[in-house]
């Protein structure tokens, strides 16, 4: 080949990352992150940088901090406790010098929470799901994985690098899992993965069910309780726990990221698939340890949830005042049996636009949510009332929303 | 199929698990976490729990908190600060209420670290890795990774994740690199990736050669720095910077986590690079940003290393004083070019022994390394003196491990 030629089929890598980055300015969902930080003890109020001569006031209405854990009093003291006591991080891998007293103690408190043998913390609700899933399934030769279609793309990732086989059942559809599992050879070892609460449809798992062919076809089951746990169950044991079908489930998976309001990731289950996961899980492995400061305030906060109901009924009663008013004043609210309000848009060119007029002309921050976080054309705006969102505020919230919809002549759905 | 044949058929999980468990046990590498807290203020001393009555004092020789920055004043107070401002965690994923000023903050630091127009941060480091090298690869098509073999299990599961054709050079081997390089079709996007400091190995990557390399191949590079930011370059940039190479690595990855003593990963790379991973990331789109408090203990190491070399000079002169006692012992210390002092043992079984007796007699905690950290046969323990080790404490755990190496008939070096 000739110099010339050589040249010619080089690859331009610029070039195929402006076309990336193109398609998302095409379709319009380029995000931009909106800069915040929130005042502690003052939750939802919060400062917005940017595009502003200093920082302006506003009130969040999208946190996954659902509960305000991350602001409690008791919280704030272990975090600060934990900082003078041991320091700012483990400076090591659980194996390697990061195994502290503090990840001990939360790990049998998780696993308290959910009636199991065990538990097992990971840096996030996201690594938690990714190298369970994938580990489990490779430690299981031939494993076939049930996954719920709208299950988490923490989970799908997990699912997709374990290199199982993947069957997708239809959302929530039992039917259609039992479908998918009489066609299986029932030799071969399966998962089925889904969740309790599903975040952006705000709807619940019939766990129950699920758990009836679990038993009938031979199959562990894998619940994510990302957002249930600490919201749901007398102690905050998540749907599981409210439904008592936590014996049911071989393993359940959390975050310490929403309502325990710090950060971090955990699965419980027997101590033999713990042991498991523990040593074979290259996520859990190979990587430092949870900062003992975020396990002493997740130590914290679970401790307090398992005690105290008040949060999650505070927290329950805010969300159905703001679907009703949203229904009243006609605004499209989305069927919700969850502690999650969303409104429907449909395009992510005005879900934007919605959001950045809140933000712009009433101080209020509520994140668009798009593709692929949800379907396309199903594009919504995503609100999470917690215990500090007054009525006055939803009230007032709902006279913004109303006004914007109209200026940009979007579908009102008729006043409940 | 009558009922009793199927039956027989039936997956035995309890089996299976616990087979897993054997394996390990039988290999002498079943892994079991030591619990401890390492003292604030007073590092490198710790208390140890578990197997005695109360916590009994020990002092850590194998943290990756190699400078102590964990402990430093100013990163404490910079941790209190955030935790009374803005609280415990962060709420949300950075796109949806997660996004706060710190987090925009400490991204511009460490591209200006690098020398870079961009960072993107992460949970971890271990996800960095498997988040960036999974997603470049998918962006393109086509592309063929060429990996270090000693490269680290996250950089393996990101490659491995992205699905991309890898191809494995010899450690270190620039000749073997270009002879994979030219037999590589031109057209196709190439992604060569590598460590700096390899830590279990304790030697270096000729960056400026895989450097000429990539240009003369038209291949994209990509370099692990976590063991070598904040201890190596005038300001902590890394191998990269005190090589003067940064300009010519894409991506140059990092943790938050040893040397900067908190947790958490970063990469840094031109903002072109920096968006395609921030747009289509799902490891970084999908999980609960970094508390701000991790990130404001962060924020004070980097600014604080970029402008001590205190730190950096006090761990160079403890690492060499620990390698010439040892080699003057006639222990079998392993050559190292680096901050890090590994002592070969080549046996699991009698590397965990040595790290036992030093526990429970002397009070010493080195952790054994293990396959599949390091290739069996070569298991070793792996020390990490920093400034706050004494040279007094340098020649009691010399004396120490002289005594374990003949009580456990162990191979002596000539002494040097
Ligand atoms: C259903 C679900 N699972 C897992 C995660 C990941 O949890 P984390 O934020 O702790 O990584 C999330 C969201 O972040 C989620 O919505
Ligand atoms: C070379 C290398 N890369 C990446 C990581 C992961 O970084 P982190 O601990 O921040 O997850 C580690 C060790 O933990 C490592 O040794």
């Amino acid at each position: 080949m000739r110099l010339h030629e050589q040249k010619e089929r080089r690859v331009n890598y610029e070039q195929v990352f402006d076309t990336a980055i193109e398609r998302l300015h095409s379709e319009g969902r380029y995000r931009v992150f909106i800069d915040i930080l929130r005042n502690k003890g003052s939750y939802p109020n919060a400062r917005c940088f940017a595009g502003h001569n200093g920082p302006k006031p506003i009130t969040v209405w999208c946190s996954n901090d659902y509960l305000a854990m991350g602001q409690h009093p008791k919280v704030i003291a272990a975090m600060e406790e934990a900082l003078h006591d041991v320091g700012a991080g483990s400076g090591g891998t659980r194996n390697i010098g990061g195994n502290t007293h503090y990840h001990i103690d939360l790990e049998g408190e998780l696993a308290d929470l959910h009636g199991k043998e065990g538990a097992l913390l990971f840096t996030s609700g996201y690594v938690s799901n990714d190298a369970t899933l994938s580990t489990l399934a490779k430690i299981l030769p031939g494993c076939v994985i049930f996954s719920d279609e709208f299950n988490h793309a923490s989970m799908i990732a997990g699912i997709r690098n374990s290199g199982a086989e993947k069957k997708i059942f239809r959302h929530n559809d039992v039917a259609h899992l039992e479908e998918l599992l009489a066609e299986t050879d029932p030799a071969l070892p399966k998962l089925i993965a889904f969740e309790s609460v599903y975040s952006m449809d705000a709807d619940i798992a019939p766990i129950h069910a699920i758990c009836d062919l679990a038993e009938k076809y031979n199959a562990l089951t894998y619940i994510d309780e990302v957002h249930a746990v600490g919201m749901y169950g007398a102690r905050g044991g998540g749907i599981s726990e409210r439904d008592e079908a936590a014996h049911r489930i071989d393993i359940i998976e959390g975050t310490l990221g929403k309502a325990f309001g710090v950060m971090g990731g955990y699965v419980a289950a027997d101590k033999r698939i713990i042991d498991v996961i523990r040593s074979y899980a290259p996520g859990f492995i190979f990587t430092t340890s949870l900062s003992p400061v975020l396990v002493a305030g997740v130590l914290a906060a679970v401790r307090h949830l398992k005690a105290s109901n008040a949060e999650r009924e505070a927290q329950q009663e805010a969300a159905s005042t703001l679907k009703e008013l949203f229904a009243e004043a006609g605004l499209p609210v989305m069927a919700s049996t969850t502690h999650i309000v969303p409104l429907m848009v449909g395009d992510p060119v005005r879900a934007k636009k919605v959001s950045d007029i809140l933000l712009a002309e009433y101080g209020v921050y509520v994140q668009p949510i798009n593709f692929p976080t949800v379907p396309r054309g199903t594009e919504r705006l995503r609100f999470t009332p917690g215990p500090q969102h007054t009525r006055a505020m939803m009230v007032d919230l709902t006279k913004a929303l109303v006004e914007i919809w109209h200026r940009l002549d979007l579908e009102m759905k008729q006043a409940a």
